[in-house]
């Protein structure tokens, strides 16, 4: 078989801005899949393709090589290259979407949770969000700067997933000091996130179909966790003292409780309450997820103990940098009891749950100097200054009309509104008014909560405050 | 009721290192919750407590506190602190392990996937991982201080959770060039591993007992995360051209590929053969999973286009800078059809499974400036080196006794052994002298691969290289 008329199906465009060798490479495996070269054809030497072409005989080689590397001709020394056996053209374009239906786990697992809780998908008085301005940049850079031009060894690679262990060191003596954890550094697990850790224990903990009971109003992103590894979810109800697992119908693997600060009702969980959950774990075989997301920092009375301290042998304790330095760190952090170090660790590792090194790094030296609790003082003043700021102002223009939480902690209140009509009003205008506060109903589990707002107030600046108050008021008028 | 006496409860001892006002809350908890003190008993007050223990009165005020905000006491205005009601005292002592038994799920999540695969947990020569020293500390540090040093707006949030915009603008950009992806800055999600990529595709494209083909030998962390998900694993034989779909048996809803650098064997898959898995995938209305671990660096020949520019429309293409930099910066991305855009970014966000955010401006401003392409230059031939110096050496020590692949890329190659006898002698003599080497029979699926070594490079130098050459020879002897 005579070599192939190169023109035939190779062309180069000096105008182009692609590579002269990519656009013959990518002519000849078009034409190649094309079936316009047939299997066997031989094609020119690379001197003569150069010269048919008018291009240096570096670029058809690259070209060549490029070809043979895909498997797409066979080059041998000496022999003029040849091409291989391909299989027929696909019937289809590339590139043409197809239609996609998920099935039921990977719809629980894609799910938009949390997209109907607020009034604008962001904006102003987000509930949980905290404020970037008052995030720490200076003294982190230069903690991050340190962890980068260290030398990590093993922790670098892939050892050590479940977080450095120098880190779990600190966060243990903290930890305990702070919150008063029974825990050694062997059982804290460091992961990307909170919500990392609710999937991990979800996943590992429980089996698809099993249930778990969730405060009701509670947080939605552990629902979401929840549902995305195959778990039912039942309420347990809250009120004054919090989540009532007394009232909580059906047996369960897993609770999830905020005892230390109730999201999104900002109450404190009762010692009979605690001690009450504990033996109905211990009576139940269950676990305790006890979420302390915004622990370390009240700033009326003083932190209060956890359920962990009082029940470490059936409560996994999760805390996250989220709400005391940021978000997008993805820095969390689990306190477990001894028998499950070892499942959870590998579970870290096989879901891909680990947290980044630098980041775990910068954060050691923040526990350790002393800096993480020196910042979550100041920042705990400014969000005192401001969520005194906002209920005043809600008291102030509604009176005994609008009943307002006044949390000893956390970044948000709850309004109480007078019925669910109320709240789609005041939603709307909200939304409108660029405020992503969040409807109160929408936090329950199966049936709707309470009707209500819950608001942010991080960045509760007096402006801002009295644009609220305006707005609100206007809705629900 | 008269109040109680105080010394029957309460202690405090001044030449402990606890502050005063904790020992004195945690012994009056202690007392409350041993049921010593009733509910409905009054406590002293404060003025009359700090007088009975010489302590100052804002201790007790400080213990009090803590009582009350946990809701063991109730303290009104001018009146005495009357103890609430409260359950009878657990059963089981706090902290006392219970045996923990996990179900199916738990146990395939939690199931130390790789620790099989090496002969010692840590050391040299260790398949997969890339050498530390290479790392361009300096230039990383000045990209992540000046990462943490600017506002980042909603990013910093808990918007943006599947990847910074602005860094999925870039790697669309750089991936087009130089993977030849089809793909636009919108069908990038960035994810905190490809450990992390492969668990969101197989928990949201497939159900609890579907099936996923995979490459047999094949990658283990890939499988681990699919055995997770509850998939049922079927082999694709692999041969000098790759994974062959043809020669797998079964439906399946997901394959995993590694096209451009098979791991562990290190060939690359031919173009007839993407063409085919492409059709399947079609055909069989199933997913590829492309895996470019190391696509980015090749050092024989140009890199090869990638299976995704041939067939963007069924194929889920995931890279990571985990060889390129460092696992431990947990940076990973996928590049997806365009449908799965919307379901797979809610996936990030249930699951935990995003980036940290200074990490993803760090590799943003390499991606931009060209330095990632300059540092993969300078690590590929430096890999290149490493990997010629083992592979001669082998071929030196062993000649025809041995056959040692010598792949284009990557950082690990395959020494073929006769027997899995001298497979088992090997990896005993070379864990006892520090080589984290693994057995090339152990990546099968299903039943036993061939005999043999699988050996990281990246870390030989001709020292490492002797001495592992004479281990190696001792034991196949």
């Amino acid at each position: 078989m005579e070599p192939l008329a190169l023109a035939s199906f190779a062309s180069v465009d000096r105008t182009d801005a692609v590579p002269l060798s990519k656009q013959l490479y990518r002519s000849m495996r078009d034409a190649i899949r094309a079936g316009r070269i047939p299997a066997g054809a031989r094609l020119p030497s690379s001197r003569a393709a150069a010269a048919a072409l008018s291009i240096s005989r570096n670029t058809v080689v690259a070209a060549y090589d490029l070809l043979r590397a895909e498997g797409a001709i066979e080059a041998r020394q000496g022999a003029a290259p040849r091409v291989l056996a391909v299989l027929p053209s696909r019937t289809r374009p590339a590139g043409s979407a197809r239609p996609v239906a998920l099935g039921p786990r990977g719809g629980a697992v894609a799910a938009p949770a949390r997209a109907a809780l607020y009034a604008a998908p962001s904006g102003w008085f987000m509930p949980g969000a905290p404020d970037e301005r008052l995030f720490p940049r200076a003294a982190w850079a230069r903690a991050l700067r340190k962890a980068a031009l260290l030398p990590h060894g093993p922790a670098s690679g892939y050892a050590d997933y479940a977080g450095r262990p120098s880190l779990r060191d600190a966060l243990a003596a903290r930890l305990a000091t702070d919150r008063g954890l029974v825990v050694s550094a062997e059982q804290i697990l460091v992961v990307s996130s909170a919500q990392a850790a609710f999937t991990l224990l979800a996943q590992v903990l429980a089996e698809p179909g099993d249930r778990a009971l969730v405060e009701a109003p509670g947080y939605a992103g552990a629902r979401a966790s929840f549902a995305a590894a195959g778990l039912e979810a039942l309420p347990i109800p809250v009120d004054a003292a919090g989540a009532d697992i007394t009232r909580a119908e059906g047996l369960a693997r897993l609770a999830y409780v905020t005892p230390s600060n109730q999201y999104p009702l900002g109450v404190r969980m009762a010692l009979h309450r605690r001690e009450a959950l504990a033996d109905w774990a211990r009576r139940s075989d269950a676990w305790i997820i006890e979420d302390d997301y915004d622990g370390e920092f009240h700033w009326r009375g003083r932190a209060v103990a956890t359920l962990q301290s009082i029940a470490p042998d059936v409560t996994l304790y999760v805390g996250s940098a989220a709400k005391s330095l940021m978000p997008g760190l993805r820095l969390g952090w689990i306190a477990v009891p001894e028998p499950l170090v070892a499942p959870l660790r590998e579970g870290v590792r096989n879901l891909g749950l680990g947290a980044n090194l630098h980041a775990q790094a910068a954060f050691e030296t923040f526990v350790d100097d002393g800096s993480w609790r020196a910042h979550i003082r100041r920042i705990a003043a400014a969000y005192s200054a401001r969520g005194t700021l906002l209920a005043d102002a809600l008291e102030d223009r509604f009176g005994a009309a609008m009943e307002v939480s006044r949390p000893d902690g956390g970044l948000q209140l709850v309004a109480r509104l007078s019925c669910l009509e109320a709240e789609d009003r005041a939603m709307a205008a909200l939304g409108e008014a660029g405020f992503a506060v969040a409807a109160l109903s929408r936090y329950g589990c199966g049936e709707p909560g309470p009707p209500g707002l819950v608001i942010g107030f991080a960045d509760a600046e007096p402006a801002l405050v009295d644009r609220f108050c305006a707005a609100l008021a206007a809705a629900v008028r």
